[in-house]
């Protein structure tokens, strides 16, 4: 059931390539296991598969230097940033080196007239959006963790408001990296479009640390908006809350976020948060512009939901009602939890196309039941993502047999609507299995093209192929 | 001058691979020098570099078949559409075929309620947006041009309206392509969005046919808004309408296009098209939305205009009215060519973050006054994208002369502003000289991705690389 394998070891270049990187980094090359299991750590299920030492990087020219120690040695290289990802990108299967970046942290500059950005990897997006307070900019991706923004780059994370500002790969206009030789080099430059050959951004990102190493990135800025307004619905099935979905944006109302929590979630926030929401389907929304285009926007919604038997309709563009009126999504994680206590979550991340979302999530419902699993979902039911949060006793062996069962049957039957395995979590170790289903002779392109950039495999290997 | 050179040809590969072609097309393939000089064609000033034939084919299994015939000979392959591209993409500098995909120009399937649709590379923007005209959806990329789609994501085109909908890579969700040895694949599915691997939809989007050819597209759609509306105002400076445009964007209205013409672009307009505007900068606005934001919209754009001394005003939501406010802009390339009969128009790229535009702008028209060329400029100037059209006698060698100079001098400054040689246009034959001093040592990663997709570099050679 574990989709964590150990790889071949190459003990003697690990041996020799630690040592030249202790007397060069000092303090900063740390072997204690309990730093190296934190770098090997993954959220969800999968082992621990801890590097050999953790090398904690200051710049540019030191990665590439550490980069070139190990290639020389090949030695496998793992990048870190928060240890956030969910799918095994941080774990070590061969071994290796860990870069830790979270000491290159620093916005570098910001171009409030171009609204971008320059910054390091290692800071993330709560620093960055801290940082960007007083100049009435924002950058919005919230993947939820507070993430790096070079872990996010690397596996092209999104989260609920990518229905308007699309994921990573919309928000970062050039980047800067180090290649598995220890080469560094820039993807383009800051302009806000370029026809300029190979899109080599959209390349590094999404590469899962596998292609390169990001050391420096140039995020597209937004402006704060003048006004936000949110909004919540209850609706007799999810069926009626996704054609509302689908109305919504088909009018082109530009709703910011829109997420959807099935029953059983909803009745997990009602009890862990005190709430008196009815237990149905509940979506929440949000809106961003003018004071009065966020009323337009929660008014016309309300229409459409109407229309499709919603009910308990309510809206608000004050910031603390609005706060309330989300409670229920916020602690949606927290209230999951705590319905089986010493539990652990496991999050599935199928995306299919809108039309088929309620579809699916009708199919999971049952098939969690089926397999008398502890199951809800939550949905960024915009982009027809959504996550199944099932709960389990880790040492309870059959209980995981039937977890892995149900992630497997997600996997496959979103591919089989035409969707994905992951919208927004990557492949790492977890999702590799589902790539070929998905993208047939493809993978053989990816992994040509992983042969010709990282021909002996040191980078972050046994993640995507 | 010139930026067209002919590479060694293969002439034994190339007459093995025609007979094959022959038989297996009979009048699909031509060889006629009309069809083969249409073939090469490019708009501007590149040379004409003939194809040796012209295979029109009609199904992704007839290009697989094809490649694969001229990928055992060694045989270059070009890709055509429509021909509309301007910097040499069409050009055949080593021979070899070119595949003609405007035969596969259907719409293979509509989906509605997931505002996508399936379609082949040959249909251009028009058909599409023709064939989609009672489905209350739109397909926003416009170049100008009545490109084929699939030429327009080989290029990564954009046009007036990527301010809001992005360019080629935000609204292609993924494709077919027929790679170098023939192996047809898919980029992925129908989900919105997806951290599946490799983004090798990107990768392929820009790559103007040199790693494959793109053989079917599922692109995004957007629902036709319910209002539009649009504005035009003049500034007394290029510095006081950018300062406009800046505003604008920070600000966060989502205008859908704002257009800047220079003084003498407008005075061109005027005179070609009959109109009066004031011979000043004119920035040229559209706005989509709900019907009172759009006003809303063109009303707050008024008071950032009034703010930077703009004047002359005017908006309005009426289609006939708006037609006449935009005429200027909708004939500016004809009332440019119409400045001086029987001249050439070259067409410069230059996209520079907006915070440089007025700079880069007023320097570029001390510089074409500098070397006494005729010329004027328009830009996309939400992206910091501007042209200028130089017009000039093909057969006055000086007056060429100090054109190519002109063209160099416009990208080498964009770059040294953190800019870009081609927003829009792509690299092809006219654009490669500068790739290295965008790029730096990106340009060899580059090349390695190419050698290792394309080997015998069948692809479209000479272009990009």
């Amino acid at each position: 059931m574990s989709f964590v394998s150990a790889l071949p070891r190459n003990d003697t270049g690990i041996k020799t390539a630690m040592g030249i990187l202790k007397q060069r980094l000092g303090d900063r090359l740390q072997t204690s296991t309990s730093i190296r299991e934190q770098h090997g750590h993954t959220t969800t299920w999968h082992e621990n598969q801890l590097p050999d030492a953790v090398a904690f990087a200051q710049s540019t020219q030191e990665v590439s230097d550490i980069v070139k120690i190990c290639a020389t040695h090949k030695v496998p290289i793992v990048a870190f940033g928060t240890g956030t990802s969910l799918e095994g990108q941080v774990n070590a299967p061969a071994g290796g080196i860990s870069i830790d970046v979270s000491q290159m942290n620093k916005v570098l500059k910001v171009h409030s007239e171009d609204l971008d950005a320059v910054i390091q990897p290692g800071i993330t997006r709560k620093e960055l959006n801290e940082y960007l307070r007083d100049t009435g900019l924002f950058f919005p991706i919230d993947p939820g963790a507070d993430a790096s923004l070079g872990g996010m780059a690397a596996t092209r994370a999104s989260g609920t408001n990518a229905v308007r500002y699309g994921t990573m790969k919309d928000n970062v206009i050039s980047l800067e990296a180090v290649l598995p030789d220890g080469r560094i080099i820039r993807t383009g430059q800051r302009a806000r479009k370029s026809s300029a050959g190979y899109d080599l951004t959209r390349l590094m990102i999404g590469s899962e640390g596998t292609l390169g190493i990001i050391t420096e990135l140039t995020v597209r800025l937004q402006g704060i908006p003048e006004a936000m307004s949110s909004a919540i619905c209850s609706f007799p099935s999810i069926d009626a809350a996704c054609r509302a979905v689908i109305s919504t944006i088909q009018m082109g109302i530009p709703v910011a976020r829109i997420e959807l929590l099935d029953a059983t979630q909803v009745k997990a926030s009602n009890a862990y948060s005190n709430l008196t929401l009815p237990e149905t389907p509940l979506l929440l929304l949000e809106f961003h512009g003018s004071t009065s285009s966020v009323s337009e926007q929660a008014e016309s919604f309300g229409e459409i939901a109407k229309d499709e038997d919603g009910f308990g309709f309510e809206w608000t563009a004050s910031p603390e009602e609005r706060t309330k009126l989300w409670q229920a999504r916020h602690d949606a994680y927290w209230a999951g939890l705590a319905m089986r206590p010493g539990a652990t979550g496991i999050a599935t991340d199928a995306c299919v196309p809108i039309s088929r979302l309620a579809e699916i999530v009708g199919m999971a419902q049952a098939k969690y039941e089926e397999l008398g699993l502890t199951a809800m979902i939550l949905g960024h039911a915009g982009d027809g993502n959504f996550h199944t949060t099932v709960l389990v006793m880790e040492d309870d062996a059959d209980e995981m047999a039937r977890a892995a069962e149900y992630v497997s049957w997600v996997s496959s039957t979103a591919i089989s609507m035409e969707g994905t395995c992951t919208g927004e979590h990557g492949v790492g170790q977890g999702k590799r299995s589902y790539l070929r289903k998905e993208l047939g002779d493809a993978v053989d392109l990816i992994a040509t093209i992983k042969a010709a950039i990282d021909p002996d495999n040191i980078m972050n290997p046994g993640k995507i192929i």
